[in-house]
């Protein structure tokens, strides 16, 4: 294992090398797509299951990534890994990982909640690894750059809750709206990963939107663990996601009630001020659409009073800023790259 | 003018005369195929300014109905109109068409606020009728199905508000949720109408889903005119409204929170029991997707709890129960049909 | 088994009763969709294995239909069934069937091919039933009615075989144009079945165009043993069909070159005489958009001619005219019902 | 007017100075998107008629390009200019563009056709600057790579016959297949532009296609123009292009028999020879889905044969490869910039 301070010194003027467990779903093809054209990236290892033998560009639309897809977990040598793979599978294999001097970007819930024990509530299973939640910093750039410059194991952030904790943490941090949230998420389909089944089917999603997991969606539980830290008063969180007849793009429409006494304006500068300072957050005049962050890593928000509710709007590419992109703008703090580096901070229209 | 009762016991046994003016717009267009397959009914006129002189079934795709299109507003000699006209226009005309004895389905919002000066406030512009709103009836069949039956004006809800309303109404009623109410609303593109614009672009609002009129809708002061004699206590209501891609279909998404004390199953059988008494609301135990009501005059509804918040969500097809086929219900309702002549009860999957 | 035409005299005047096999696929759901509306039959059973034992209003979204789903293939005391199942499946059964005195119409390819040596040629299987091939007829119904009148065993076309032969053979009869045809088909991903898989998962079809089966489709051999027999001369087709991404519709844009010294109008007129006549041809003056037949049985044509070379667009509902719809078009014909009985002659646009 | 050899040489170790003139258009947009990120050019004019005064970031969602909208067509001190304008705007304005030292891009269709007389035919309009045409080079590169190098004028090609002229010249100049085409293509709605009409209204377009300009498209007359030189013996076309529930994204499927006693192989061989040697054309071994080329500069194509006709698929991007990506393509080739600078090799799928 390399010391660790001599590796991220190091990277910082050369190449890291890379590799992407589970690159044939949809967020590792995404991580595959951004790191193949990193500056600052030598993308070496691709691993996938299904696809293990064939070149990965054959396997994959649209892909010029010429590398043969490896089966199983090893790694090969690499400065750093991204984890795109079932729950519980990345949490198994982390601490080798980890011992081989790779840093690890796990893409799954698997190191996102506060502990095993919640954990175990929500997913239902006993976590491999319960050692290494201490060691596991929450890849929201815009609210854990500091952590992250020195973490060896990030925990990149599901879309639901990088939508919704971007649009509610400055609100809550700030005490300046009652911490009674409700989140109301659009998702395009390609949220629900590669796997074909009847509620992912283009003739039963196309021309239809439908809520989901309204009794209880394992994102709301994530959300919370990064809400209740920010709110000097209970939270209470009501989540709801929606199936939205789209391929990409996410929509969190949140509500929050603002404190007594409280000015508007002074909740919604609070707002405007933290997208002026950070690269891949934007503040719209208008409730943002998705369509205008699509294949960037942006957020783009909109803060609208109505009554005396606060209404925050806000868009993502779930692949993009909601997992691969994000994963990769964590890795940039990590290494010392510019933070933009490999990521688009503009969309394409239409 | 008619006698009324002599007009009512007429109509269930023979066969009305039917006129659409405003025709050729999204709501008229629909009016038209429904009147046009309608058991009990000959349409007879259909008016519509752009496309005036033509034959019906050339200036509409796909349409059958063999009948040059008339320009103004005289109807011939009918027994009812539906008027799918601007805001204004069917007011400024309503007491025309009452005086030769037709009844008047009214589309537009013209009648369905509390009185003239919320009008003006809501539509900025002084109406043109204000006598007439004391005659009008609001009609949501399901809430005010008996004042329908000798109603000669009938203002059709919005397609927001019926969704909102069939999912709120009952709870309101009841008295065991709290009447703090939001709504948070999808609606495919045809909700927007026929006028082309930049919004409504195909590239534009393809793959994209946004939120608009987020500081204030005008269906939000029809939706609290219908709330606030529901409720014992003030009611407080936000509502915003989305964008979604896809032409037709309606989602409501409603957060109301249950009182104290409450059963949550006592609210929502409350639903349970209402959907078994009525012809067009089915209880779905999963939420309904708003493809399974797509070409039907059916809202269909489910009542999910999540921590103290009761979510119902409510789906419709704008353009049916949300428009044409509310105001053929009604109709069906004013004459002594069968609630269900002429209008789906099921809907064609996928 | 009942007498034929004591069956046929009876029907005309009474209800029949009507059973669907396969009905929880996207084509027996359309089935079961409009034999339920009906005014000349009662639906009593519904058959399907993965639904087996559930209220067919439970099992499919949006059906009112309240019965049981049956699992086999025993219809109990019908006297029409719809098969809409794999192939090989409804000719395995279909003696049994009629030999109980049922009219069987056959959704799938197990009739429509010349005889069995064709059939095994295409689909790769021994026939089940060979003897049957005599007793078929093929249920396109605009070029088979008189045979159909008095059939038994009724083989529904495929949905591309029914808008290119519609496009093609008054043409070829006629011997006005060279008999080398080129189809291009464009379809919508409802046509692949219900079935989940990579091709038709939403984020995969959505937003894309593709061609398949280029190198030879089995619907290709359905349309040449249509065309054969059409033409004097030897026929060349080359068929490609396209997956397009829209859940519903399908056209055939077909090319034709005119024979030399040949009027172009004189071919035109063929399809515009052709439309005048039949109940569910509509012939456009500009190529028909899908959307305006959706839920129809309405094949509507339009007729263009560019050079030498006449084009030739049909667009139909694939569900529709190309399945469902065209096979209970074949029952009306067949059972001396209105020939538009059940079945939509116009659509609601949009 | 700068020596154009001096231009050139400085280029290639410099920076370009780039203007857009029609930049809120869908191609001028691209072409901002991509300039914007090109590693050799210094976006410094951006001209639009509707936005004139606005910032541009401001003005087109998603953009970061934070320069203000000029209007009037006067570019300032820049090498080069990307013109997408309404037809006969650019041509009038080239002579001094030229004049003032910029290489010209014009993505009309001004500079496209063989020469006035022609414009005139299909554009109907006296072309306001016939001189201009011998200077002008049809900027398809795979094709003009050559005299590109020392070009002033470059016309970029419509969308449709890029698509359709790489999937047909490699055969045609071969001489192995008889020069009777047929060109049946599906586009995007993009590709229709930016102004709102019915025919691109959401509600109309969204779930359905259609043919349209089947008597006669001018894209026609360009590939036309292409291809005579391309073939030793006249040549016969058919072009039909279609409108496809989508964005992005253009699919030519091409028809061509192969000649007598010839080789299918040998046809096919030079497509994926060709594929070898360019940099973004790519040969798939089925049909491309245009999804797999959405936001890069691909074309990706197939040969298969079916009985004695070659199919071959060409998809693109119709505003990259189609548009705004193959002007810089050009570009890069002009100033002898690295040929894939600024331009995606490969997509982000899904």
């Amino acid at each position: 294992m390399q010391d660790r301070d001599t590796l991220r010194r190091v990277a910082a003027t050369q190449r890291l090398r890379a590799a992407v467990a589970g690159s044939t779903g949809y967020i590792g093809m995404q991580c595959v797509t951004l790191l193949a054209a990193h500056p600052n990236v030598d993308l070496v290892t691709v691993l996938g299951h299904s696809t293990a033998g064939r070149r990965y560009s054959e396997a994959v639309p649209g892909s010029d990534v010429d590398i043969v897809v490896g089966d199983g977990l090893d790694l090969g040598d690499v400065d750093i890994v991204f984890a795109a793979l079932p729950h519980t599978v990345a949490a198994g294999q982390a601490q080798a990982w980890l011992d081989a001097g790779a840093v690890v970007v796990d893409m799954s819930a698997d190191f996102r909640l506060a502990d095993a024990a919640e954990y175990q509530r929500w997913y239902g299973v006993t976590h491999p690894a319960p050692q290494l939640f201490e060691r596991a910093v929450y890849g929201l750039v815009e609210m854990e750059r500091d952590r992250l410059r020195s973490s060896d194991l990030i925990a990149a952030p599901g879309c639901y809750p990088t939508a919704a904790l971007i649009a509610t943490l400055p609100a809550l941090r700030s005490g300046l709206v009652e911490p009674r949230i409700i989140v109301d998420a659009k998702s395009g389909v390609s949220g629900a990963g590669r796997s074909p089944s009847l509620s992912v089917h283009f003739a039963e999603a196309n021309e239809s939107v439908r809520a989901y997991g309204v009794a209880g969606h394992r994102h709301r539980a994530e959300m919370l663990s990064q809400m209740r830290p920010a709110s000097a008063a209970d939270v209470s969180l009501t989540f709801v996601p929606h199936l939205v007849p789209m391929t990409r793009g996410l929509l969190a429409t949140v509500y929050m009630r603002i404190g007594d006494g409280v000015d508007a304006e002074a909740v919604t500068a609070l707002y405007r001020d933290l997208c002026c300072r950070e690269p891949f957050l934007r503040y719209d005049e208008s409730p943002p659409p998705t369509k205008s962050v699509l294949g960037s890593n942006v957020a783009a928000l909109n803060c609208t009073v109505q009554g005396d509710t606060l209404v925050v709007t806000a868009a993502i590419d779930n692949l993009v800023k909601g997992a691969a992109g994000q994963g990769i703008q964590a890795m940039n703090v990590r290494f010392g790259f510019a933070e933009t580096a490999g990521l688009a901070t503009a969309s394409a229209w239409p």
